[in-house]
């Protein structure tokens, strides 16, 4: 079995300026990194700005499990399907961290012939993005602390102090600091927290902006810190904005690169699924639609959280009408939600998958509340038994929903076709799209919304200290904005032990803050964390270039 | 008067595939970042590999003064000039770094009419070289803790950590910090240190290394820390060389632009010329070597710090033979070393030249220890008077040196054709470089001859905790290597208020240490600041991007 950067670096790759010209985009609207790599000029978007948007398709999931699986490989693979089939698509998805790249995961960009490459590129530094954002987010961490040092003449409360450093590595060391130590020349002393760079709000507003001028307006309005009298003190009164906003001026333009297959790729921004919204930028799906007549989306984790917010905050704040969704599963794990133990998934259990099915269902119903068409796409393994396979079938039938076995992962696009198929059946009919946060709802109830509505809760608490800080944004203002909740991923509940169709349970709420540019208010259910740390044996051990190829990513 | 930025974008640029062709270089041997980016493949070299590599010119300084030599810009205008006498001329610079680009300096490319462009680009991400060595860097630092957190079965000795985190940021408050607070999985709690990223041995190793293979093998001697027999503790030991080889297989390439007037520059690599060797890498330098019949290239700070380095460490490990030396001074900067108060320079005051004039003497004395011959070059300012210029002429004339009047920084090119044909002039007979610091002394030995006779000291005292380092790194196998002293760039002696050519002075070695991967041992001297701070008002807060256009680098 080859490895999949063996696969990615066996196909010899069409230069980017001729997958560009099959879209109709000139060598002039690119800005080339290397011969593989390109940026897309705003002129791509300018000249189409009057063309009629694609269909969008937004990629989604079950919880997900310790097998993953196989969001953004169906994603390539359905886009790769489309094609073959005459359909000019256009997939758009998130770019890669360097930390769990050197941590557990070893690279992320599809699997199997499902891939987007060049692999190494995409996984390592890309055009720069991250590292930009990481430069910006620093930048302004050290003029909010030179501000303190210099007499602090905007009365920040060093207790109140919110922004956070990032660096694009897992490094559970920097969690919790103390900074500003040594001599009077070397800073104020206080408690600081590192965050990894894809957590920063700079990620979220990269990933939320329409264009420059609106980033700069976004960066504007991030909250550093409190004053004494408790206002908020902003990136703006830190004369932090044009300066962020030049380090940010390459980075927020799209990218583009190619799947295995040939066809174009926009990976463009890679914000948390948790404290932020999991998607690729608005601008990345934008330009999507207006150069394919199709556009393939995914979102982070399972649809609780990644469709959710995909569908709440990104298309309600950047008008984005989604056509179809997407939702991937395997059958290892609908039985691993059905209880069954990791080491025994291989064999038969037509009892489990219809124990665990329920998780399925759940997000299934979820997705129809938000008025969209879908299907079911089982992304097939070996092991898989026909029996089981055929069950999965009846029971999306019965459920009126779309299905289909996907087998991108070991055939590429021509394993996606029957996934393709079904998908533009939907695509037939016009969605009818609506979120689910209406804007004009308290925070409390926007929350008490989505927790009983979608994650199927009884109830929902407020901590004492919670509550107090959603009135306290209501009264700065901030009543308006969605929420965005950051809970387990594994589990509909916020306890991730809880499989399948979890009910009666009570989400609680510990802590709540703005993300003031990104345009949402966080609330925080259980432990989240926003820096990982690395395994005993990080995948970093095995990573090397040798002979001028680099080897040990996967 | 326009600024730097403003001559640098009303610059019409020639696309890098161009310039580059018109070195004979094709399209194929780049990897186009844009279309006026592109790093070298080694595909450049290959090709060249038996052909004579040009004539290299090293331009250096007198010790630097509060206004500025114009080390860079002279640079910049003698490729020009060259280039215009018909002379197949590549200058090799050094990448800015974005900390002092927000702090004081708002950007550094040259200056004037002889500027290296695109000017933005070169001073922000530019290809992302530093950005690679930042995450290589932090990766290391993470791996280590990682391994202290997962049991340390290397023994590392807490108190013994060598190995910094790193940003290209200035940020006093990262100078001095606590890591690893919080509960048990956060990691192990102890002090750390942030430097800029120019000051990383990492930087070091990139601008020393061969090739990628080179690279790798320093790498793996990097010494993180020590275990408790006292043993050093490798990058190899920790499994770290192959993944931060990777993080940089891109940035070891070198870098092209052009100069305003549409020459090659190389532009590589930016290690501090203190406790580091200041040069641009010595890839820059080769390549330089074999695509110009010219390559002019510069050193950090003075002649006393850079050049040094440059001839004992950077020219002494490369195998490089530089032919000619190009000395810059101005005659502000000399009346300032002559005692005149900064407010005083405009005035025409031969007395005051006389007094000054021994700084340049005593660098022009060190550079013929080397063997070089040498030209040297006035900046030439405004409020110059004839009568100084002619004082100081006659004074080069007097000590049997070139000397010539360079108006680059008006006039271009054409304002440096009386200095490049100084340089011709020395070009005709072949020089006869050999280093200072004899590698088979000891290391006490190469640092006393250094002071002695290149500082112009007296006598040089050794902290007891530095001899006794000493000893050890001898013991560990390092008495081969070259010592790095850092010393402040201001004097010639370690006090930075000793104007002129101090005599009679001690050189005090506090602090000793040995970056075992770039391949020398770093002798401190007085205070060296590897974090620089922001001042009261940062160029960060000028900085901004208004309708697409860069303003406020400068």
């Amino acid at each position: 079995m080859k490895s999949d950067l063996e696969i990615a670096q066996e196909k010899k790759l069409e230069k980017i300026v001729n997958i560009a010209e099959k879209y109709g985009i000139s060598e002039d609207d690119l800005e080339l990194y290397g011969q593989y790599k390109a940026k897309l000029s705003p002129s791509v978007f300018e000249k189409r700005k009057d063309k009629k948007d694609g269909k969008l398709v937004l990629v989604t999931a079950i919880n997900p499990t310790p097998m993953g699986e196989g969001k953004t490989t169906t994603s390539v693979g359905l886009s790769d399907a489309l094609n073959r089939l005459g359909k000019n698509t256009v997939v758009a998805l998130r770019e890669p961290s360097l930390g769990p790249c050197f941590g557990v995961k070893g690279g992320a960009a599809g699997g199997g012939y499902a891939q987007v490459v060049p692999m190494e590129d995409l996984n390592l530094h890309f055009t720069g993005d991250f590292h930009a954002i990481t430069a910006a987010n620093n930048l302004l961490a050290a003029l909010l602390d030179n501000h303190i040092k210099q007499g602090n003449s905007l009365d920040i409360d060093m207790k109140r102090i919110q922004w956070k450093r990032c660096l694009d590595m897992n490094d559970r060391c920097l969690r919790n600091v103390i900074v500003g130590l040594g001599g009077p020349g070397d800073g104020v002393v206080r408690e600081d927290h590192f965050i990894i760079t894809v957590a920063s709000e700079i990620m979220a507003i990269l990933c939320l902006s329409s264009g420059l001028e609106d980033l700069k307006e976004r960066l504007s309005k991030i909250i550093v810190a409190y004053n004494r009298k408790g206002e908020p003190v902003r990136a703006k009164d830190l004369g932090a904005v044009g300066s962020m906003a030049v380090l940010l001026k390459d980075a927020i333009k799209p990218n583009i690169v190619q799947t295995l297959e040939g066809n174009m790729a926009i990976v463009h921004g890679g914000p948390f699924a948790n404290i932020a919204h999991g998607c690729n930028s608005l601008m990345a799906t934008k330009y999507a639609l207006k150069i394919g007549d199709i556009a393939v989306t995914e979102a982070g984790f399972g649809a609780d959280l990644g469709a959710e917010k995909f569908l709440d905050i990104k298309c309600q704040l950047g008008n984005l009408h989604p056509d179809c969704t997407v939702i991937v599963a395997t059958v290892r794990a609908l039985k691993y939600n059905g209880g069954v133990a990791k080491t025994d998934l291989v064999e038969e259990n037509i009892a489990a998958l219809e124990k665990g099915i329920v998780n399925l269902e759940k997000h299934i119903e979820n997705v129809q509340k938000f008025g969209l068409p879908l299907v079911v796409a089982i992304n097939r393994f070996p092991t898989d038994s026909e029996k089981e396979l055929q069950w999965i079938a009846d029971f999306c039938e019965k459920k009126g929903v779309g299905f289909a076995l996907s087998e991108v992962y070991a055939k590429g696009g021509a394993g996606g076709e029957a996934l393709a198929k079904a998908v533009l059946a939907k695509l037939e009919k016009p969605a009818n799209f609506h979120p689910i946060q209406d804007l004009n709802l308290s925070l409390k109830e926007k929350v008490e919304k989505i927790a009983k509505e979608i994650y199927g809760a009884k109830d929902v608490q407020f901590a004492a200290k919670a509550s107090k800080e959603l009135k306290n944004l209501e009264d700065l203002g901030f009543g308006h904005y969605p929420v965005c909740m950051a809970k387990t991923q594994y589990s509909l509940s916020d306890d991730p032990t809880l499989l399948g169709r979890p009910e009666g349970f009570t989400i609680t709420v510990r802590e709540v803050y703005v993300s003031a540019g990104a345009g949402f208010v966080v609330c925080l259910t259980g432990d989240v964390m926003t820096m990982p740390g690395l395994p005993k044996v990080p995948a970093a051990e095995k990573i090397d270039v040798v002979d001028g190829k680099t080897v040990g990513l996967f």
